[in-house]
């Protein structure tokens, strides 16, 4: 096993649960990873610091001291129950790539930043995204206020793990030092692995919007109730979901999930009076996500005109795509292709901290193919040649990229 | 409002609850109803009792002692919070018809009797039509040890009633001594109100079959898995429910409803990758709905091929139809004729005791118009006009008949 994986198993070891992994933003655990993460920044050869939010921030100067920074990271916090390799990877990764280019005595014409965040699964608080929005200047203060299910505000939980809510509007950085935002990160799916890929370059991160859509029929005996005098809400919802599948389908890269439905009165001998369900509508182009929202709303009025049903559908959430850097994103894929790697350009359907960081430089991310798509689960996984392939590519592409090719984006 | 309408507002006061009708078998409620019911009887100039099983009889003689009888009845038990129609009406119809011959010095060619079942709803403990099964003759000691939610035997329940669990089997009539059972029942459903009769004559009681299919596919985030790579469990079952209602829809007398349905792990942002839902299938014709699923299992087959999910069906229950007995059903379609409504067959797609009692002798419903097609709801209601009008038709029935007609079944 490679000294990368071997990292990565131990600071999978600091969980908030025994047997699990569970490392919650802010609690202990996220202390202890983010001591180990510094501890190994520095002995990468960075300048490292815990910051006012709980993100490890590690700087290594580029040929002379002071120069802008491309900030490479991910994340450190994890789900419930997690695997060890979505956001723990990408840092850890960042961490080795520096240390092979120093190591190797190589000066870039540019600082390199690693970025440790802490709070991109947004699995403890209401909110999300805490620390990649402190440094990209987008924090909003009024954020402190939101608890956690045990009832602990994020101030609260902020000021216990030793870190500084008042200084957290001065992490922003000025967009002067910054040249750009690069992440490494399991896919989280199952496209590299099916098309034989080791890594694959993003080419945005999805926007997503979600709704809750609910049917108003006719309840009624299952037994005496003729076919043609019925109401049948679940009926209904099910000609829509057959009319979403098919819209998400013609839709290019836009996927469409239903994953919860409830029918009501919900006995085996009832035709279902009501029924919700959720739509998750996630594009890297909103124009399209967009129509396809249009188009789907049009043919639930449609299939619920006909079946004399009432429709009703809510928008739940709502975020904007967050489209990568040509430059950069061409910067990683020149250095794929150096790699002998069929250079393949894929959307994320997932949220990544680069929908905070878009708002203060231009973003490129890196995915790794992981098994069978799995993540959030323990059974998540990523090969030592694959992770050691992504490595060696970032180094590669550092080594290589000039600050002068992210223009397009500022 | 009618004598007959105020009884039966009267006989909506015994129930379990308060504030609710609640009047589940061999319940205190059920004790009582039972004795109002044999007080009504008695009044009207029958012999009455109530008998081992739980069920009120009430016998009135024809022209001389001790002939064949005709059995009139239906049911005094409820489901939970119900209306106070469903069964009830029935027996108070019946008892009505009685008092008014009797009332008017008619003689008839055979006895009639009256009942008063008490288990047709199946409502408290998980067998069913125990009371008239008890005089078809097909009463399975087994069912005594049966418990209800409380923990409390059928055998106890009987017990703390004040009936006899040994002396059930005795309850079983000799079918000489039976000419055919005849029910008044309230339509519970929406066809005589659409098609503006008031009462209808029942072809058969159908039958009816219910099955658990449960569908294995693949859970996955739902943004990172592009629509083709994906084997969503619910999509298959959308597509599944609608395969259902198409072939139902070309069943004719066929019914199909899916009640039921849970998708897991039921996550606004993961595709299902497990669904389970219900089938319940009614058919007065036993034939047609086994080819009903047939047809839906090879549908489920195809559709989850085609996707890639596995598919499981079980059958949880069954019961075959019972064909109502033509020569009876002509009798009573002919006092229909006689009160100048047009006759109307239709089928019965909810159980009744004749179920049961077609073991023993022909059987016939008269189904009465109801509102909304609504049942099991306090909102179930009939106007006085409608029972006024079954009323008058089963008396006229009764007085025409001749017992030498039912010979077809016997």
């Amino acid at each position: 096993m490679s000294a990368l994986m071997e990292r990565l198993d131990a600071l999978a070891r600091f969980s908030d649960e025994e047997g699990a992994l569970t490392r919650l933003y802010l609690t202990p655990s996220h202390r202890a990873a983010a001591e180990a993460v510094r501890g190994w920044m520095e002995e990468a050869g960075m300048t490292a610091a815990i910051d006012a939010a709980g993100s490890v921030a590690g700087r290594w100067e580029g040929r002379v001291a002071g120069l802008p920074a491309l900030l490479v990271g991910s994340h450190i916090d994890t789900v419930r129950d997690a695997g060890r390799y979505d956001g723990n990877f990408g840092v850890l990764a960042a961490i080795e790539a520096v240390r092979r280019l120093r190591a190797e005595g190589v000066g870039l014409p540019s600082a390199v930043e690693v970025l440790a965040f802490g709070d991109e699964e947004g699995a403890r608080f209401p909110v999300t995204l805490t620390t990649s929005r402190a440094i990209a200047g987008t924090f909003d203060p009024a954020t402190l206020a939101a608890v956690d299910p045990a009832g602990v505000s994020l101030r609260e939980a902020l000021a216990g793990f030793g870190a500084d809510p008042q200084a957290i509007p001065a992490l922003a950085r000025r967009r002067e030092a910054v040249l750009g935002y690069v992440e490494l990160h399991i896919e989280q799916g199952p496209v590299l692995e099916a098309e034989g890929l080791p890594v694959g370059v993003v080419s945005a991160i999805a926007g997503a919007a979600r709704y809750a859509i609910t049917l108003h029929g006719h309840a009624g005996h299952a037994g005496t109730v003729p076919m043609a005098l019925r109401r049948d809400a679940l009926a209904a919802a099910a000609e829509m979901m057959l009319a979403i599948e098919r819209i998400a389908r013609a839709g290019g890269e836009l996927v469409a999930t239903v994953g919860q439905i409830e029918a009501r009165p919900g006995a085996v001998n009832v035709i279902p009076g009501e029924v919700r369900f959720s739509l998750d509508l996630r594009s890297p182009s909103d124009a399209a996500r967009e129509a396809a929202r249009a188009a789907i709303a049009a043919e639930i009025g449609a299939i619920a005109a006909r079946r004399a049903v009432h429709p009703a559908m809510e928008r739940t959430y709502e975020a904007p795509a967050a489209v990568c850097s040509p430059a950069l994103s061409g910067a990683l894929e020149a250095a794929v292709a150096r790699a002998g790697i069929r250079p393949r350009r894929l959307p994320s359907g997932a949220g990544h901290d680069g929908l905070a960081m878009v708002a203060l430089c231009p973003i490129a991310m890196l995915f790794v193919r992981c098994k069978g798509g799995i993540s959030h689960h323990p059974a998540e996984s990523i090969t030592a040649a694959d992770a050691e392939t992504a490595v060696a590519i970032l180094g590669d592409f550092l080594r290589h990229w000039s600050p002068d090719e992210v223009s397009d984006a500022r």
